[in-house]
């Protein structure tokens, strides 16, 4: 089959292409060698696990959404229909926890961008459910659907980002009703990874499936490689809302991915201790779970932890916290102990701009979301002030620092070869190896080349006028942009795709829907 | 006795001072209770093992020191004079490496501030051999004894740091052959812990000795609590210049601490491969720890690790890179396996100006050598533009997170009061736990409460006009130094001090000595 004219043309357009900063960051399947860290002893995760089964068992959680009533009462549970409270046995809980998969393959639309969830295997997924956008140009501003589409060509163009995002930004500028059909549309034509969307109540969830279908074929529902996944968030403390419910139920039936992530800012949604903290996150995790199971059994999911401090001072949330590296350790401890993959978050940080707090927050909660074996990071790039905004120049921050942990997690080799004793030898006490063959053959490839750090001299860096981190990142992004290419997609299915969201975007029109 | 009018003064000073923006860290001992990050399997830790003895028995190690020669002669090991180079069978070294201490108490002049070093204990050390001081004022400049001063008034004033450094800063307006006279009498004088001189051949540390012996007593000497420390670098590869080895010897024997440290940017120092740098820095440290041992069994010596890669772009040396993350844990699993205690760095980063890069960098350091056991981070503030600048702004930064490692490495109680069950009953599903009693009881001490970071929302933040990370710590290093107490020294011993440093400075005045 001869490529049609436009195909032609976006060939051409993408040999002219001017070459990516980030293209030195190769896709690498990233795996911690290391035992996870750990906080707690056997007493103290056998004491946070009896503290939520008691929870679950005696204090209950409220499920706002009939059908979800429906089903915890068929399935045995005391349920409380007035107060939409269940409570539920631990043998029941467990029984469902235990029909989760321990581990999956998520299928992307490029066969080689498939990423496997669970064990030792790290996955980084960018910003999602933020509102406003952040540049040095202009400052902070409501998020637009072509800051969007950047969002989602930036996650494509930087191999260290696993996954494409959902709600990258909140694009004001599309109507609430049908701004889900915008997202997927423009994920799964922009990128070519596995994507996500926002399962948030049963008809936006469901458009997401009908829309993985037309992509990926009407049996997604049936293989056990899910292609789309999203996030749940109960509305802490002890609840889900019938808008979580009903993506867990839509999406759980259709066998796509769920990650039920309680978020909880100690102090306001749990007691401010963060032993409490942890006990009611692994409670509210495991109900949700349980429900995805209720739903199907074995449909993937993943335990999310997003467990913080409030700031006793502002009221605000704080990220980036020594407690909130705690609670990502032990969170990811309590997913082991149910043989369940975690979920914890990345660039998590309050400040307003991409400064040296915004990197030091970060990086306390990368660290140990990497060390503990999470699985799954979600806002792995991007976030600034507590996550309400998305900073263009502190995504390519940290997708710098995103390829520095890919790089780190290689393994080394000890080897003859590398240890090198004959070089040793041969330079003895007092000489440099600048320009033995050793490392001549070495010096491109051996270390990580970073694209955004500078390590010039003072006087040269003065000289070359190329300013802080934040201001070469300004120009880092621009050129990524400019450098995007389209991954392929069939015509056909982008013609269907389109006619969907064509004919969804008029039945939908002024229908109230969440966002 | 009643206090003398000098005193009487200084307390009224003491009583007026304004409270720190660093009084809310408190003095704390910091271990490590998770198990070290690894990175070799027992193969690979063989395999750089067996490395190492074969540079020390086949390729050998050169010794600039004629009694350094006439040691190793006499101890049994091969000895070629006139290369000065040294050839030691594994079992010299490995039974002079046995000798020394695998942990140890260094004393500080106020017993409260005496710190143990060893096993799973953490202390930080502040910057230490920098050129050039950096504020967001005056930018960069040289730096002065002023400078000096400060650096040890905010050393002292953080509860975070746990050991006065030396050479915090070159003072370049006080003549080079005495400088180390004035750097231990600050020393001395405004801090009252433990304290680093630096061990630069035989006058300046016999000086260092002499002057510890005022301030402790003549029995320093014979006590197994040194009170005085300095670090030794080898000249790599594979060299220990004079300089470094009159610091060796005459600590040795005086009983005070070494911590000796191979200086290896890989690619330069040593084959570009991390497995060869790692393979010759553990060959030149065990090198040095045993000339240590054969100048006096069982002095007290640390394991220093400073292995990291040269940038291959602009030929400087890279700071806070995934390799350099890597050495570290290694390093620190191949002194645990000769049972020594472990030295690594804090804030190493190659940025000019406090900034992301800056930051990110810096914890690429830091995280590693906390999670892997190191028991001395040398350089844990201030570091900029790869060590030749100290930042005051970056002092500021560091030592917040330095708190927040502080808080972060105390335990979590798990118990019935801190599960609060009864609460989050009380509260129920979806209420808030605000003004709750268990809430109240604990929100001014629950979390770590952030000097420097900023959690205002966008707008507030603007308002403020507090601006970003840097431009705040301007205000807390200004407002630290304005809060700064000496601490009590006895008159006596204070006179004698300068008078040692009045005699020895007439003494010295045109001797050239190393800076």
């Amino acid at each position: 089959m001869s490529p049609t004219p436009s195909r032609r043309r976006e060939r051409r357009e993408r040999r002219s292409a001017p070459a990516s900063p980030l293209a030195h960051i190769p896709w690498l399947s990233v795996k911690n060698s290391m035992p996870p860290l750990t906080r707690l002893d056997e007493e103290g995760r056998q004491k946070i696990h009896e503290a939520s089964m008691t929870i679950l068992e005696e204090i209950g959680m409220a499920f706002l959404d009939d059908e979800a009533l429906d089903m915890w009462a068929k399935a045995g549970a005391k349920v409380d229909r007035s107060r939409q409270v269940v409570w539920a046995d631990r043998q029941l809980v467990l029984d469902l926890v235990a029909q989760a998969p321990p581990h999956f393959t998520w299928r992307a639309r490029n066969p080689e961008r498939t990423v496997f969830i669970g064990q030792n295997q790290i996955n980084f997924a960018p910003n999602g459910g933020v509102v406003f956008v952040h540049d040095l140009d202009y400052g902070r501003r409501p998020g637009l659907m072509k800051d969007y589409i950047n969002f989602l060509k930036l996650v494509q163009m930087c191999n260290a980002i696993h996954i494409a995002g959902d709600q990258l930004i909140v694009p004001h500028d599309v109507e609430v009703s049908f701004r889900h059909l915008r997202r997927s549309q423009a994920a799964l034509k922009l990128t070519d990874k596995a994507y996500m969307e926002a399962p948030h109540g049963r008809i936006i969830s469901g458009d997401a499936v009908e829309m993985a279908k037309i992509v990926f074929g009407d049996d997604i529902t049936e293989s056990n490689q899910p292609v789309l996944g999203g996030i749940i968030n109960a509305s802490s403390p002890l609840r889900y809302d019938d808008r979580m419910i009903g993506g867990i139920l839509t999406f759980a039936r259709a066998n796509q991915v769920l990650i039920i992530t309680p978020f909880i800012l100690a102090g306001a949604m749990s007691p401010i201790t963060m032993a409490a903290a942890i006990a009611q996150q692994n409670a509210e995790a495991l109900a949700g779970i349980a429900l995805a199971q209720l739903a199907r059994p074995g449909a993937p999911v993943i335990y999310g932890g997003f467990a913080t401090n409030l700031d006793m001072k502002t009221g605000s949330p704080a990220f980036g916290t020594p407690e909130g590296a705690w609670a990502t350790i032990v969170g990811a401890q309590m997913a082991r102990f149910y043989n369940l993959p975690f979920r914890n978050s990345g660039t998590l940080n309050t400040s307003n701009v991409p400064d040296a707090q915004a990197a030091y927050e970060t990086m306390w909660a990368v660290w140990p979301a990497v060390l503990s074996h999470s699985n799954f990071i979600m806002h792995s790039v991007g976030w600034l002030e507590g996550g309400l905004t998305v900073g263009y120049e502190k995504m390519i921050i940290d997708m710098e620092n995103l390829g520095m942990f890919q790089h780190f997690f290689q393994e080394v080799e000890i080897s003859d070869d590398t240890l090198a004793l004959d070089m040793i030898k041969e330079i003895g006490p007092g000489g440099h190896h600048l320009g033995t063959p050793h490392t001549q053959a070495r010096f491109r490839t051996e270390y990580y080349t970073p694209v955004l750090a500078d390590r010039q001299n003072y006087e040269s860096w003065q000289l070359s006028g190329v300013g802080d981190a934040a201001q070469r990142a300004n120009k880092i992004w621009k050129d990524v942009l400019n450098a995007y290419e389209q991954p392929p997609l069939d015509e056909a299915i982008r013609d269907a795709l389109d006619d969907f969201v064509a004919r969804r975007t008029e039945e939908l029109r002024g229908v109230e829907l969440y966002s």
